[in-house]
């Protein structure tokens, strides 16, 4: 069998983590020569694929290949689009067979969330349908760690650990002071709260902050809130509270609606922190301080899981291992096998099992007033923000890699239009 | 002369190194054994001292006052309380000292920021006048670094690393993105720039963000702001702003204005980001997302600047060497030797020359437009992020002191109401 390039492209939000990916799937690619010829990345995610727009990650040093291990972002561009079903939008896909035809991609790696383990999945049944075979494997990655098929994802442990510090580190600031009574961080989780479960770790004892859990699983009791927020007020002095973007009114509409929906057709959000901060004030009169986290939480690289960058680096590996042996509409997961010490191993899932599904946070996860993580909780959590892998510094900031990301010279004549 | 024990009190806002001055302070206190007793802190603050409601440091182990160096906050507590002119509030003064006697007070270290000066100035005066002798020496904080007399002054440096860090790190991931145009990330400095100049340490080259920077010390020209924002875009496909909370007006407003004043009679601010968001989302129609670091950056021990928390712990020790040398009305100050490669010593400031007095960005820090620093800034601000110190973690986490803050048997018989 001759030999056959690859293609890798990230999608969706970026990590702290994904271009440990993305070293992953790169060094290992070079180390299987025999079988795999180029690693072309997308340039802006699968558009790149739909524009023919290629990055030749062959002409990127060793070391710069290395160095996107400790390195936020995307370093080939991410994007949101996505491709619209078989029926709706054959020409989308015929197009991404001709563009692989022409550039000789015999193996297609796709690193996203559950959108994207949707697209990979149709990418592997359309290729056959056209008589294109080839090895579609998807890479698993969400800040959201709502994946299905896997125990985590990788990008969510990095985010864990920031939002455990900053919850902490935060907590001691506002506990030191007198005059501010109520804080509120806002961090990320549009449906799924684990990113506010992560808050949870901050404290060990049961009257550490934080003092409340927003999850977006939990419509919000803005009376059971109000009273929690003055208990803790008069207990503690003050009230900690870490609230999902995501969280809802019983009515089921966001508490952040801003109105705006972004390519997917999600609604777009901002602002549950000063939108809880106004209710909580206006009830209680406390004076109140907020933080949103924003991009932040996403790619403070600088305060890393190690346990994340491990996996994360090792599902690019996986990943390529699957496709070099030929296997088409996989992804390799997480399998953990003891929480105490922990120990994890890389599994296999079908991609049509895990695509477009959402795994939020289990009731039992969450304390029977709605308002904080459980034991079990805690026991799964725990493992994934251990250990710590700070990049380089240089002249006192982090020392991160860009990319030469020279692109392939185009094959096609005809241009195809994507509506980003 | 007989021994006489220390009384050290933090005040106003905490910062990531402030402990490591208490550090310093104690540390150094117990090697002076021959001269100075028992270090006394306030439980928050001076209003501590006023309730006569003191904390005994001699009850602390060795590695707990060890890790004060590695804790952000301020762990006997600090407080915003500011005391009224000796012809406002004579009783306050004459309180300070008969608590001061009756727990044989021979020195007085107060840890704080302009405001703070003053009032150990004021002490140092009225000790005197009513005939009991004390040495009163102030220990620069603040994460604004608006103090005069010093080169630079301890809680800035750290700030100022993590915002340059976070800076780098959300530049990266909007560049990754496509979608977001425009990102603005608000930070501390009410009427002083320095905070939101050292997110500009982010980039090296002229076209890296950040883009533009908004100083409180230059009005807001909406017009130029959009223009800028617009070239940005087209330039470099997004454009990310570090935002001053203290932005102002022309006419002197300020942008986040909230219309509520703390207990200073400072006006409460809150929403710059949010404020200058709708203004640009509404002129330019570009896609916006905004975070609001508030009370994380100053309290982000995890990546402290180690120059900072060096320098930090040596004010402390400076403070209470010139205390047992009877020095009186004075404050140890950082005197810059040397840009690059970076050297500093301590000297000493008189405490009237500096108290009530703001250090504001020169204009010559600031670039002809009004939107980035000079490289006469990089030069001052570079050295101060230098190195790094993180704190140990422990399960994933770092792992903080909390002290057990026994409190000294009250002597005196009155009670005295502070009206915090």
């Amino acid at each position: 069998m001759a030999k056959k390039n690859l293609f890798y492209a990230q999608s969706g939000g970026v990590t702290a983590v994904l271009n440990a990916t993305a070293c992953g799937v790169i060094e290992t690619a070079r180390k299987h020569s025999d079988t795999i010829g180029k690693v072309y990345a997308g340039n802006d995610g699968i558009v790149g694929a739909l524009t023919e727009d290629l990055i030749d990650t062959s002409k990127e040093s060793r070391s710069a290949i290395a160095a996107l291990r400790h390195t936020p972002g995307g370093a080939f561009g991410s994007s949101r689009y996505k491709l619209k079903s078989l029926e709706e939008n054959l020409d989308e896909y015929k197009r991404l067979i001709e563009v692989f035809r022409a550039h000789d991609i015999g193996y297609f790696i796709y690193n996203g969330g559950n959108d994207s383990m949707d697209t990979a999945w149709k990418v592997s049944q359309i290729g056959d349908r056209m008589g294109y075979h080839m090895s579609c494997i998807g890479a698993a990655k969400t800040v959201d760690n709502d994946l299905a098929g896997t125990d985590n994802c990788p990008g969510f442990g990095s985010v864990a650990k920031y939002v455990a510090t900053s919850t902490r580190e935060a907590a001691i600031d506002v506990h030191s002071m007198k005059q501010t009574k109520v804080f509120i961080m806002e961090v990320m989780g549009r449906h799924a709260g684990w990113i506010a479960a992560s808050g949870g770790l901050a404290g060990k004892e049961k009257d550490e902050a934080p003092h409340a859990i927003l999850f977006p699983e939990i419509p919000l009791d803005e009376v059971a809130l109000v009273a929690l927020v003055r208990k803790c007020v008069e207990r503690y002095d003050n009230c900690v509270i870490v609230a999902s973007e995501g969280l809802k009114w019983p009515s089921g509409r966001f508490v952040a609606e801003a109105g705006k929906r972004d390519a997917f057709g999600h609604v777009q959000l901002g602002g549950v922190a000063p939108a809880l901060a106004e209710i909580i004030g206006r009830r209680t009169g406390f004076k109140y301080h907020y933080a949103v986290l924003d991009y932040l939480q996403r790619s403070a690289r600088h305060i890393a899981s190690k346990t994340d960058v491990d996996q994360a680096y090792a599902m690019g590996k996986a990943a390529v291992e699957l496709a070099a042996a030929g296997q088409n509409g996989v992804m390799p997961i997480i399998v953990r096998k003891s929480d105490k010490p922990y120990r994890w191993e890389i599994g296999t899932a079908n991609l049509q099992d895990v695509a477009n599904k959402e795994k939020k946070v289990p009731r039992k996860f969450i304390t029977k007033d709605g308002f904080h993580i459980t034991e079990a909780c805690r026991r799964y959590l725990e493992p994934l923000i251990q250990g710590e892998d700070p990049p380089p510094f240089k002249n006192g900031l982090p020392d991160y890699v860009t990319l030469k990301n020279e692109t392939v010279k185009k094959l096609l004549t005809g241009k195809f239009d994507v509506a980003v």
